[in-house]
């Protein structure tokens, strides 16, 4: 039997490709090695909600003398934490899997290992049996970097050093608790671990966290993070890792960090490892599968979707990559664009963010003009954060008058930035803004106010 | 002297109306009877949102085991939220009265009285003086309908009654809290206190409780508060008010709803007592200041912008009226459009609509569609609600395929509507939102679930 897809890896990217192709009639396969869902549902994004609003709760409670509600005896039971955790991680797979069996998507449980094509399609192998598909979706996402510095090899197979699997199942809160990598994946579980009661430090190369974040976002973040407790280093470059702690070095000075658990968070890379692309011929570059604006590969008929491709590496851009490669391969147009894709990071403060930033703008030659103002202009904001110190900044074209950026801090930034994108999208100038009304009072406020800076 | 504009009345409508016409040049007088902020910032929207965030603060707390956080000895400190309400509140006003300042605008308190015009404009007298302004913004809101019930007017003067004004400034939490009218204030009052201690029944003439809002939601929302303790007499009308109780009549038979407090919230009417409207002849209907897509009144050069037009009584709302005036004075082209105006209800859970709901559109005769899913469909929802049961239900237009409606119930809702309003406003088609990227893992996220039920 010849599938008319085949869709190799379950998550965001791949599980979303089954539905659509199933959906759209497909007679589709779906492999999987390891869980429907992927990193994203199993052991990132979902999990890591789960943990940061039981965070939310304690520290809400915690500190709310400031909204005059006080409470003795505040716990934190990490252990409950972890099973809710997999239990809301169970009710969300169990969702995907129903709307699979409702495409009528086959899914097959098993290691995937392209073998080669006949006149018939793509062979795929899985569990020693062969499938073939009229075409081919890889969706094979990505895994955690694990740089070659002495001692990590050794602590990853200790249980020393953790990646973004085992911190979500850790079933003891560490005293000390080092994490390399002050990118989203580090900051947020920084976050959830020194609510639960660790000393966190962060150890992070370059002079800022956040990666791409705004500077002057990533600061006020810091600042935010070091007033909880958590301690950074930066410009700092991990040198080595023995049991107990993280050796560092920071201007030409060796530094210690004690350790009782580490977190590896510096990154992650497209995983292609024994796929067997080179027996179709797929090319990659630096590890990543390469494709056009329809995610199609150099192959005909064999697209890649998701954080293989290496483009955003982020559970929505995956999405929607895989809408626009289902809809060209049902012969629909479509084409991918990464003009407006949000990024989050869901701290306490949260920071969101859409679209080009100051840097980014900069370095593209854009002739832009930007809004910056307090948070505090928002009603909503002042209301409910006692001092808040979150920021807005707005980015437009100068000559169009459209939105090309929006960064904001603060609490509730992660259910706004989307409209923001919405505007980029659709190329929303001043004057179109500005005749928007945004309800009252709300943190989204801040949007129309940062707007109104802007001549129309 | 002669004003280029008189701005009558200093809440969201009239402050702006002042702000914008001063950034752009005119010299711009404000005469503001009561309090710069009007209702809203001082005894409306903002006080309430600063009640509701201690009683979300507390209620997290009470119900953190759901989460894995548990407290003793949890306490809400009503008099503390008094307190930091009218901290908050003086934050603002300040904030305004700084934009009023930088903005070059003139502002007298006092009671505003129009008394005639000349040939140089209108004559507004206010503590015995008479201010002549070429141009009129008539901003002067609305005030609580107090119904002819026996024992209404007594209760009022004797503080037994209280209207949003007093409510906000209770000293004591009363044991037993009736509330009459189940509106957005009454809604957002019973949430608060019944949260600070109180046992609050709402009594209810409809058959129904937030007003407007989809019946359907109304309902979910119903058995939430329903759940928290607050009793609901619904299709339920009130005949008398006496020291201790309400009495109301429900299908024939008499009830006696005892209250050591009596909230009376069942709707707000146009104010213009005294204004002298008949003194340059400015048409009313109903208490209410006639005015067209300019928001222009019969008289050339008199608008009216806000509550006092009675068009929908939200402060956002008054915000693009009064924009639309000045821009009209201004002589730049714009007019006010309601299609797209949002309504939020702030309690846990949220609510918030944007567009026609299925029971406008059906009265309109619109052709339309709907999807409706539970907010499970998001991944954040789900790990951040143990138990919830929101729902989405958005509403295309069948032929055009354009967003026409959007309710939601559910945590971060009334941040995610504006959004909503943004699809609406610039008529986006179900295949435009499919292409949208949104942030994973978000509550905004059913909005696109919701648009991918529906073809093309």
């Amino acid at each position: 039997m010849v599938y008319d897809l085949i869709v190799i890896g379950g998550g965001p990217a791949g599980y979303l490709a089954a539905e659509r192709a199933g959906h759209a009639g497909l007679n589709t396969l779906l492999i999987e090695k390891r869980f429907i869902g992927g990193v994203c549902l199993n052991e990132g994004c979902i999990p890591s909600k789960a943990f940061l609003y039981s965070a939310k709760i304690y520290d809400g409670a915690a500190h709310g003398e400031k909204y005059g509600v006080t409470a003795t005896g505040l716990k934190l039971d990490h252990k409950f934490v972890v099973g809710r955790k997999n239990k809301v991680v169970k009710t969300l797979v169990s969702g995907i899997q129903a709307k699979l069996k409702k495409n009528k998507v086959t899914v097959v449980m098993g290691v995937a290992t392209i073998k080669g094509r006949s006149a018939e399609g793509f062979q795929v192998e899985a569990n020693g049996e062969i499938y073939t598909g009229a075409k081919l979706v890889i969706s094979t996402g990505s895994a955690p970097v694990t740089p070659p510095i002495p001692g990590v090899k050794e602590g990853l197979e200790s249980g020393f050093v953790l990646t973004n699997r085992e911190i979500l199942d850790l079933e003891e809160v560490p005293a000390n608790f080092a994490i390399i990598g002050g990118g989203v994946i580090g900051l947020e579980m920084a976050s959830y671990y020194n609510t639960a009661g660790s000393k966190v430090t962060v150890i992070e190369m370059m002079d800022k966290i956040a990666g791409p974040t705004d500077r002057e976002i990533s600061e006020i973040l810091l600042k935010n993070y070091e007033k909880k407790g958590i301690t950074f280093n930066l410009g700092c470059k991990v040198v080595g890792v023995e049991p107990g702690k993280v050796i560092c070095e920071k201007d030409g000075k060796t530094l210690e960090v004690p350790a009782d658990k580490v977190l590896l968070s510096i990154g992650r890379r497209a995983f292609t490892d024994g796929l067997g692309l080179e027996n179709i011929g797929v090319e990659t570059e630096r590890g990543k599968i390469k494709t056009d604006d329809k995610g199609c590969t150099n192959i005909a008929g064999v697209y890649a979707t998701g954080d293989v491709n290496g483009y955003s590496m982020l559970a929505h851009t995956a999405y929607r990559e895989t809408e626009v490669a289902i809809n060209n391969i049902l012969g629909k147009k479509d084409t991918m664009r990464y003009t407006a894709i949000p990024a989050v990071i869901y701290t306490n403060p949260e920071v969101a963010s859409v679209g080009e930033t100051e840097e980014t703008a900069k370095a593209k030659g854009i002739d832009f003009e930007v809004a910056k103002l307090s948070m505090m202009y928002s009603g909503r904001y002042v209301a409910e954060n006692e001092g808040g110190d979150g920021i807005i900044k707005v980015l437009i074209d100068k000559k169009y008058r459209n939105v090309i950026g929006v960064h904001m801090i603060g609490y509730h930034s992660s259910e706004i930035i989307y409209g923001a994108g919405v505007m980029i999208e659709t190329e929303m100038r001043v004057e179109d803004i500005k005749k928007l009304v945004f309800p009252h009072p709300s943190v989204c406020e801040v949007i129309r106010e940062a707007i109104f800076e802007f001549d129309d």
